[in-house]
């Protein structure tokens, strides 16, 4: 197999913008190539566009706006790890020698008709993704003793830690308490609890092992890979308490990058709520079930920003069809040391988790310098 | 790179049925394993959907549904061309190594979002592809010139085809006069010039070596891929009368099976429109630029099959998502020699032909037993 790397980025500012979806598409796309104006583009032999937007043909469209001839051209769906489905995607057409260069590009409105999953029934008259995150944290506090102000800690955290990220979409940092009394969703829900959607743009640079030694001068290298996609269903999750599709996913991407949890220097998780970072870092294996609270109070005491060091979801937003893009970018400026204020020291190897639709999808990514 | 080959199918007919497209995808699935009851569903590692759908996480959805816990799992859109890229992603999986065994379902409803391109203002106020399809027609009429008459032997030469296919939207032959007193939608343009939109849904799934060798006694091999996107919007094509993505995506599929146009002995290729069947022959270089309508009427008037012998897009109607992937399915029973009365006698080379609004995008593929 075709060793595999990252060579450029461009990423914009997360919003509420109102515009077309194509407009934001090219946003990071002008971005990346400003960013990298020795990348040509008639060099780049794909071009896949990551979303939930309803619009049609959307690769060919950016290309078409960008200056692109590509070979391979068309859009990938699969609702919040749409983006890490996209760089697989472009992982595997560069590993089998399909293509050498490939533009992944992730866009998304603030009002994504991904934010819903209608057919999913067993969310009863919930259709949002509030009803099954109300009983993954209902599940979670109950069964391992935790209280709200302990859960709320997450959002404070990541909250804080978007403030060092100049294209989050939040700004302001947040108490305990102002958590905790935010607007009430459910029993177990407050707003800042949740990501918000929101209108954004995140674009990479994929490249063969030749492409990435010609083209990047810092270059990062995907060498752990996993995927596992459990059910579409809410209720068919064996647990609420942890991620099936996380633990597989993440197995598989470790065993083949040959690394430990314990190597892992960086994380971006998908805090698509606050109980969503525990349990990710549980199954994940980086905290025994039930114990990981401890470890994210400890990070946020100390500043220390090794889970989600971008803001997370929470901090910085969900457009959905970016986020594993952002994601990805965000670990890969980790890797570079060139994270300026966010920076972990001494990052060498780095892990994206992204995930759909209550965990019943994972996308796992070890990346290394 | 892993030889990737096809292992087994199933598909379903082409209708006007008004249901949900969650269960269009599963009708051909269903198909597939019911033809394939030796392949276990534990070891799909990819589950890909191709549609233009509006619909979120069909993949995870059609996986639930059909007891199948993939890997990867996501949706493909580039309009027309959607099913043809999907096999494209499948081969690249399973060539990288990510995959063994890929399975790919595409599937629309007669009432697709993907029947028009809302973007390409080049359209003016006709935004539906009759508008480009049009513009081709008297382009090439003019240039070379061509009778309406001449024309129609694409659409009564396809709809006897399709006679011979039980899946085919269309059950009816026609004249040369009925075609030309047909329904008149432009200047240059009658309903039965047009294939049409329909529900279906066509499933395949794809294997490395070693499980097209474990699972398939008659297996047909990928051997040529060619992808080119040239723009998105119609005015942007540097002519009218040939399609310049598909001349290029001809060229390198070719190059990739170390075959010549001459070895091709069957080809389904994508007559949305009675004058994309010459185009494309032409644009292939099956023929010389003008001179393929001889090709064709011989074609019909000898009973030979060699060219869309399921009746093409214009016989057995048009559902966007799946109709890359019945092409591919159509050539492997004529390269296992189970076409029946289709049957085109020694059929060992074959292409498809799939592109997507007004050939701004290309995907040939070549297969071969």
């Amino acid at each position: 197999m075709n060793k595999v790397g990252i060579i450029g980025y461009g990423i914009t500012p997360f919003t509420k913008e109102d515009k077309k979806i194509e407009s934001i598409l090219f946003d990071s796309t002008k971005e990346l190539f400003k960013n990298n104006s020795h990348i040509s583009r008639s060099e780049i032999d794909a071009v896949l566009v990551s979303t939930n937007s309803n619009s049609k043909y959307l690769s060919p469209i950016l290309s078409e706006m960008a200056g692109i001839q590509p070979k391979i051209a068309h859009s990938i769906e699969n609702l919040c790890n749409s983006g890490t489905n996209s760089i697989v995607s472009a992982y595997s057409y560069i590993a089998s020698g399909l293509a050498d260069l490939v533009l992944v590009t992730g866009a998304e409105r603030y009002d994504s008709p991904g934010s819903v999953l209608e057919w999913d029934n067993s969310r009863g008259e919930f259709k949002h993704p509030i009803f099954w995150s109300s009983i993954f944290s209902k599940s979670y506090k109950r069964k391992f003793g935790i209280t709200d102000e302990q859960l709320a800690i997450v959002s404070v955290k990541n909250h804080k830690q978007a403030i060092e990220n100049e294209n989050a979409f939040s700004h302001k940092t947040f108490t305990v308490e102002e958590v905790v009394n935010s607007k009430q969703l459910t029993d177990d829900l407050r707003l800042l609890d949740c990501s918000r959607p929101c209108t954004g743009s995140a674009s990479i640079i994929l490249g063969s092992e030749d492409k990435v030694k010609e083209l990047s001068e810092n270059p990062v290298w995907i060498t752990g890979i996993g995927q596992k996609t459990t059910s579409a269903g809410f209720t068919k999750n064996t647990s609420f308490t942890s991620m099936d599709s996380t633990k597989q996913a993440g197995n598989v991407a470790l065993k083949m990058s040959k690394k430990n949890i314990s190597d892992i220097d960086v994380i971006e998780l998908h805090d698509a709520f606050s109980v969503c970072e525990p349990m990710a870092l549980e199954s994940l294996g980086l905290s025994q079930e039930g114990k990981s609270m401890d470890m994210i109070k400890e990070l946020h005491d100390t500043d220390n920003f090794k889970v989600n060091p971008r803001g997370g979801l929470i901090g910085c937003g969900h457009p959905l069809g970016a986020t594993g893009i952002a994601q990805t970018i965000e670990i890969t400026q980790q890797l570079q040391s060139t994270a300026n204020k966010r920076q972990v020291d001494n990052s060498k190897t780095g892990l994206v988790h992204n995930m759909s639709a209550a965990a019943t999808s994972s996308t796992v990514l070890v990346l290394e310098k």
